[in-house]
């Protein structure tokens, strides 16, 4: 069946996001079998970053999927880089213009862990841990269940945006609805291997993306309640590993215990002053460079589902910090966290020593406002303020016998945090338009607790970006039988079409 | 040439202690080298514990040389077992009976580390590491030199004092001279692999040493300085595993860090709560049962030689613990010691966790007055006001809800420490003896940092006991190329003909 020419988008008419929608259901109604077939065959092709033929295989197949709907594209290239697939869908007279960022890279698999091969789709009654029967695709007029689900790794993370946009592109066209903004397609095949060479492509074609006016980052997933959810942050990350020492040798615990220094203890006081038991940072300064929320971020945060006490239940915790202060709240503040101790040995391998030297690494979540070096600094500074004399290398003997306590720190890279005000009114746009495509309430969460260099949409380019999420929670992201919930699909297809044809920002 | 009837010792005259010195020197004097191939032969018998069949030959080999000096002996057994070589030595009138422990198995050995093998007893100028090199052992007419070494295992530990007793048997009954005590010879044939069988065989044989006014434990090295010494206590042992609690698993720390407690963080606080940084164990009730120190221990303890700078400038520590308070005196208190930290991973290996667990071994040195359970208990008692709830083993979920702070603590085994009073007559005559064969002062030191079951003859027996080095501070003991220096061993037999004539406690 051959589908929309470009001439006949262009020439479509503007709509308010409730007749897309209207639309996109309709086109979901009498074509869901082909849209799950059309889907499966995307996910067929092989998507690990490093298998540098087949991402090239699928950056072509997007590329072609794309042109096929009216949309001028083409592959951006980085030597060692897998493709940008990058794409254009002009609306003559729009006023705004909106930049789609996915990724159709996957996680690496390990196919002896998966119920099914992980690059041939799978279409079961429901979540196999649930019970799920594996069943066929269904024939051409067969209604579709939504609690379907279609396994394969990407179905979730992060093919699922795909196969909602390019749906939604058709669902438009065969309705003769026209997106209300232009489009910009930048869809990255290396997320899941660390996005190296994000920053580079950004800056190759900022001339390109230039007039993008807000981003949509389309991974993720949806509230752990199945409620949709837009996110506008995330946190952004560093660390340090930080050594002490006492002798130059582990000693005899019998001849030198109560006289030669002992570093895991030095270690455990230094640590000890960095927080206190109610879960504060100490480190001076810690708290300073936090931006402050605003008023709308914190009716976001009230309204947030409370899923603390649930959450503390599944992990087996009397209590979180700061005395139970709510989740989202505390993912608004940077962290500092033990990611790990080392000094001697414990258990049957105990041996009667006092250790030589004691190490820690530390991890920092940061927040908006936050600088990774200079949050560094601040616990550098706080480590001297121990009485400590910092180094970069193991200190040699004469150092050691001049100073009582010396720290060895390494700093590791890191990058910052991004959040994007609630309140502009793009962004309130963006919130309308989801609103519309959930038929109701949706979950506002100002920052995720994880990291990405989403700072480079927001902070590099000056851009606001929101991050749109569409996949079930529940849908084993990055680990074996990845899969799809069908109704998150169906949502993902009208969560795009009521984005692509959201109002202008004059418009009522 | 055969030697000494059991009847001519008993015949034999009783004389002062300087007497029976000048009869060892003179026979040394004439029968240096075939002390050495005598001691050289006896090295020669592997001597590890749990080499059975050597070790019974061992014994075998120390009980014909007893028996062939006039000592009435035996061999004693247990069940798995080495052997204890039993001797009597009676002196029909004497007032006083002194035990002689030593120990004549070895370390294990790694032959691949050995200049040369550890069974065959190798004679170098002087030290190895000081550029000594080998030469033959010396023809009998042939002149001694002090500074020569004998290389193999147990030269120094522990038949260093077997070679001295045996030649101080000899010389007496050279010179006709008859010890002034009843001697009682208690060798174990196991101290390197735990004494495992110690506190049975003392108890099966109790009726047999109960007149035993005295123990000389013939073990260990004389002090750095070279300085003859005697020590009159160890510190006993005990540990403790500590383990706390996080969440169930390890958590992602950007999705939960500054929510989930961290056990790192609290095993962290939990540690620096027990030591404050002057080196002052924070732990209520760890200093009330220390027995004082008496004016005697204390002279002696201002009459130690200072070694400490050279401790620490060889350690490469600025500062040693308590201000740099005097490295005899700390020996003197209990220790509270981390001897491993492990949580999680640092370095290369560091992953974005929260933990789910961080367990410290701690260990402790006691000292007389210390009970290792009731120490435990304070330990314990502790932890419980930093507010843990204490388990036995890995908390269930319904426990972890309930409690913040739950503490594993896993109690290790351990035993007393021993001190034996300096103000005992009978102990002032060991230390005037000493002195004599010395000739000068030597270092009275009132407890060793490490730990032996020493107290198994002083509490359970209820007998004082000294601890009579001979061999040299630099004798590899327990490493390759163990040794003993020569004059080392000539100190030792002067030492023990002094100790077998010191005049009876009636005497000036």
């Amino acid at each position: 069946m051959r589908r929309t020419l470009p001439l006949l988008i262009l020439l479509a008419a503007p709509a308010l996001g409730s007749d897309a929608i209207e639309a996109a259901r309709e086109y979901k109604t009498h074509n869901g079998p082909r849209i799950l077939r059309d889907f499966a065959k995307m996910l067929a092709l092989p998507n690990v970053a490093s298998d540098h033929a087949n991402i090239r295989r699928n950056a072509g197949m997007i590329r072609a999927a794309l042109e096929k709907r009216g949309v001028r594209s083409e592959l951006l290239t980085l030597p060692d880089a897998s493709p940008i697939v990058y794409g254009m869908l002009a609306r003559p007279g729009a006023k705004r213009t909106l930049g789609v960022y996915l990724h159709y890279d996957g996680q690496p698999v390990d196919p002896a862990k998966w119920t099914n091969s992980p690059w041939k789709a799978a279409l079961y009654t429901r979540a196999i841990e649930s019970g799920g029967k594996p069943r066929a695709f269904p024939k051409p007029s067969e209604a579709i269940d939504l609690e379907w689900r279609i396994y394969a790794r990407s179905a979730g993370d992060d093919k699922a945006p795909l196969a909602a946009i390019l749906t939604t592109l058709d669902a438009l066209h065969a309705a003769n609805i026209a997106p209300t903004s232009n489009l910009i397609f930048f869809f990255e095949g290396e997320e899941e291997a660390g996005s190296t060479h994000l920053r580079d492509f950004l800056e190759k074609i900022r001339e390109k993306i230039d007039p993008v006016d807000a981003w949509l980052i389309c991974d993720g997933p949806v509230h752990q309640s199945r409620r949709p959810q837009l996110v506008f942050g995330v946190r952004g990350v560093t660390g340090l590993q930080v050594t002490v020492y006492g002798a130059t040798r582990p000693l005899h615990s019998g001849h030198y215990g109560n006289w030669a220094p002992n570093p895991a203890l030095m270690l455990a006081r230094l640590l000890a002053s960095m927080k206190d038991e109610h879960g504060r940072v100490l480190v001076d300064g810690f708290y300073d460079s936090v931006a402050p929320l605003s008023t709308v971020e914190r009716t976001a945060l009230r309204n947030l589902p409370n899923i603390d006490d649930a959450l503390r239940r599944e992990m087996g915790l009397a209590q979180s910090e700061a005395d139970n202060a709510p989740y989202a709240e505390r993912l608004l503040l940077p962290s500092l966290n033990i990611r790990g101790l080392e000094t001697a040995r414990v258990g049957s391998r105990t041996r009667n020593v006092i250790p030589s030297v004691a190490t820690a690494a530390l991890g920092m979540r940061l927040v908006k406002g936050n600088h990774p070096q200079a949050m560094q600094e601040l616990v550098e500074a706080h480590i001297r303020r121990q009485g400590y004399l910092i180094v970069r290398e193991d200190p040699p003997l004469d150092t050691r016998l001049r100073h009582a306590h010396i720290a060895k720190v390494i700093r590791e890279s890191g990058y910052r945090a991004a959040r994007t005000s609630m309140d502009l009114p793009i962004v309130r746009r963006v919130i309308a338009a989801t609103e519309r495509a959930a038929d109701g309430p949706i979950v506002l969460l100002p920052s995720l607790g994880g990291s990405l260099p989403l700072y480079l949409f927001t902070d590099s380019l000056g851009k606001p970006a929101v991050i749109v999420p569409i996949a079930n929670h529940d849908d084993n992201q990055h680990a074996a039988d990845e899969n799809l919930r069908v109704a998150n699909l169906w949502y993902g297809i009208d969560l795009m079409a009521s984005l692509f044809t959201m109002p202008a920002d004059s418009a009522p």
